[in-house]
């Protein structure tokens, strides 16, 4: 359950309404969302709510089962649009993030950035802190790719996103991009979630290659739980026996995204698949099963890419990827 | 490698042939395909092929690396049509595949087949030999429902798939049937895989929930290597550790089995998802993946169903679903 | 539940008691076990049991309330021991069967008898027809391999068992062996385990690589509510993303499978891990579970084999393998 | 392959060397491990080493073609033996790691400490900051837990292991334990594992759920390059389909580290199977495989514990375990 409070509760009613609940033994956390107070409270238990609800500081209470709470949609039926510059995510239009895996020299990501932008990508990424299985690969380029990606977005006018590995590199990522990506393998480390909380910037959240779409959606809850409701979720396959594919797509996961959630719902297909082949048939197929939009890799030199190459397009395939998608977008609006 | 040798080589010949080619160490086998003599050579072992490439008898070699060999694109690069009635599988059209997870009754499946007519399917579906995880659940109609489906088939105008779950029960079933159907427990059932390649009946491979693609495309092999090219693989979603579906859609398998195999490729979104919310999306997600059609378990009364009534969804939605393929496949055709 | 009826109980009055529970809505099936007349009824709905129980008919009820009932710990809480010649399995020994994948010639299956009986082996494998992915692969020697095998057996006087991959082939097998194997593709062949359900020789039932434990005990269910008892089962690993193992052995499956099912449980090293350089550890750890023996593949020419050369080990190392066996189980037993 | 420097190379020199490996397009990366200084070449590229083999600075060369280095047994043919406190983890004897999942008062910590000493643990375990999936579930005491595990700790002369969730949790437990624990959730978290590097403090590294060996390998690897070469891994289940256990632990992992890598090994039995009747068969078949020890999770009052309850035991069962343990190792000395 989820109550919202009067604005302008003090600490002291707001302690003594946790209190009210947390002494029946359920579990209950006081968030602070865009102003708003709330109070959370955990499904385990029964609790008798009498006490709290006759209470003329709490205004209305949402009945949400589930074990995420801010992110269902029960207690928010519109779809959250999440702003970024002159780009919404999650509105009626599609979003196309693309750019390099990693940002790898000047050259390489304003020849990219440039590219990309010309073929209907509205957001630049590129890495620049690379969470890499061999302390041997490439770590990325830093906080000297970091300004080269901030300057590539603002040379031709786009969004940048970029992933943080901890809470460290989040403060001195935070005042540099538009959007702060938290990466796959770090979709439950609860200390950048918190950290992610602790801000209005917009947060890529990438689902764990074993995470369920329950855990999924528990992540972005702690998230929001901590008072930032810009939350864009990103599936990029789980990982299954199939061997053909770098990850296995669960595009199920979509659709039924879309119904327990309010948040935006972004598919990679480059990381998914690792196989630049299927791009545009994951991403047609994403749009269909109803995705916000895709975020696709590509390198002006795919087979030079300092990291995953295999995976990554040409820049020039994007607009007819883009133009095709927003076909399909359109046959599900009819 | 695939040898194809002149029209009329005799048995002999061809024994002369094989052994040159098995007294290498490698394996080869031949096959007698729509009156074609081949010969496909296993690639484990290099093989010398200077004794049997300079005879005369033999027409042309097909280099097919990979372990499937007349499956592949490779050997036949123009995508396969398998003509069943009127409709054309793998053609330019979609295949709308529906009916009842279990024929119940007369009135329930003469009842399903002329809503699923009148909203579009072509085929009509129904089990009479249900393979059921339990000794104790509905094991189907058997031969009774076998008659009332093929008399619900004749009724609308419409072919008919139905379950095989044995060799015995294939010759009891082969003839009343338009399409045999090999369900996913069975897809490495190597004596029904053969059985289905001795007739040159159409029969509907499912892939099996922890089949390799590759495996999925051997087990189609099998099938054409015993004679019968009438193969149409089905993707019905595999095991993973997700729980909110009953399997994961394997969407990625769509564009790579085009990409590897000139067979056609439908999707079950019914036993991938389970759940009948998901139906619509993950239909059109198969179609923009690149989908030759969908099967679709439909039932008038989902509720009251034996057997799959979470995942049946009304006739009545079928059309809605059929026309968003339908501009979804004019997408993709442009 | 499970009721017993009295002996001699006339199919009439065993027809007037599956009517009593299927018109309440129910699932029940007859079944006759060694001579007793049961009837098994499915935990879906809740049934009333009144004009049943009080019948003088009705001996016992035992309530199982598993989707598996004859093969629970519940129905018969004693371990079943299962006998084959003069090897009891499940007993307070543990059994060890080993010999090659498959029968190559009478030279290569005599040698190897003899060499894993002087090891320590009770019960000879040795595939006749092998489940093989690929047409092109080798697929046994069929006939001629099951009499050399029955050959070795006889000769080195060890129970044999072979796979059976049909029907058909079931009846041209059963009377040559001493086991019968369903493998691990079929363990869903639903006609195949009611084939093995009705006879009385014992049937080894390998776990299907996506099986989850409920199903693998619902396929022996399968087997003895057609009549057949003697069921031992055999955990051969499951499909995971893990590539380092052919598959991932499931040893939890050891301990729970005793605690939910009286039958007998044996682990198969060989397949699990596709890699002898295991074989010893997990046939250990197989044991220190609590499995009642384990299954070995042996091979006199492992990198010679005509199939699965890397998981055989050579005859000669079963005997260290059988000795800390013993000491392991020893060690179980105080 | 792994370069061993004379004592006292120049950082200059170093520079030198590495940049000489490089400029051929290699990586290289100069680590300092116990006073030694090495240089890792990751083996992606072939490289041509005469320039540096030749060279009077460069003592050794150790050849290890695989992707983990340090960790490699190719590297160190010795089992690593880490000392804590009197405890020796990977040395002839097993290692006991016991306690809560988490500490919930002084009364529990040290009453569940003085039992699982008494029961033959040598180390205490104990969670303060819980990684849990749901931002409204018990998250821990926090520091106030910290300074009653180091009480309990040192009130029964146990060594003690907490979890670390971040960085900057990392600085202010390193000094109150004797383990750090990287969960399972975190054994990606690159920068976690770097600061872990960058102390001499043993490092409990668990494997994550969808982590390969090898991937396993290369975490243990970021905190060995970066200098710290006290980890001890422990396999603690792996995400699958099944799901009658919370994961589907492993075994094989445990042969395979010990044959791949020096390090010790331990076995989580109880987050592997999330339930406590298995906890005595997956101990002894640990053992059995060849790990080094358990971590078991035990509480004296499990169903009312505050996390992991089902899957904890009793204090008083662990002597029972243990001494079972000790006799399986026993066998496998001889």
């Amino acid at each position: 359950m989820i109550l919202t409070l009067k604005k302008g509760t003090s600490p002291e009613t707001i302690d003594t309404i946790l209190n009210l609940i947390t002494e029946q033994g359920a579990k209950a956390k006081h968030v602070n969302l865009m102003d708003k107070d709330l109070i959370c409270i955990d499904a385990g238990k029964t609790v008798d709510l009498k006490a709290v609800t006759g209470r003329r500081d709490v205004l209305s209470i949402h009945h949400v089962g589930s074990a995420y709470k801010l992110v269902s949609r029960k207690y928010q039926p519109d779809s959250s649009i999440i702003k970024v510059g002159n780009v919404e995510i999650g509105g009626s239009g599609l979003t196309i993030i693309s750019g390099p895996c990693a940002v790898e020299s000047r050259d390489q990501i304003m020849q990219i950035a440039e590219l990309v932008k010309a073929n209907g990508a509205q957001i630049l990424r590129g890495g620049v802190f690379k969470p890499r299985t061999s302390p041997y690969a490439f770590q990325g380029m830093g906080e000297e790719g970091l300004m080269l990606l901030k300057e590539a977005g603002e040379t031709y006018g786009m969004p940048v996103v970029t992933e943080v590995l901890d809470e460290i590199g989040f403060d001195s990522v935070v005042d540099h991009v538009d959007i702060i990506q938290i990466g796959a393998r770090n979709m439950q480390n609860f200390a950048l979630l918190k950290k992610a909380g602790n801000c209005l910037k917009p947060i890529l959240l990438k689902r764990g290659p074993s995470a369920t779409i329950e855990e999924f959606l528990l992540a972005a809850e702690y998230i929001m739980a901590n008072g930032n409701p810009n939350v864009i979720l990103c599936e990029r396959g789980i990982k299954t026996y199939e061997p053909m594919t770098r990850n296995t797509l669960d595009i199920s996961c979509v659709p039924l995204i879309k119904h327990l959630s309010h948040l935006p719902i972004l598919v990679d297909p480059s990381h998914a698949s690792g196989d630049r082949k299927l791009i545009k048939s994951l991403s047609l197929a994403a749009v269909a099963a109803g995705a916000d939009g895709v975020m696709i890799e590509a390198h002006n030199n795919p087979d030079q890419a300092l990291s995953d190459g295999p995976q990554s397009i040409l820049p020039e395939r994007l607009m007819e990827i883009k133009e095709a998608m927003n076909r399909i977008a359109e046959v599900l609006a009819v």
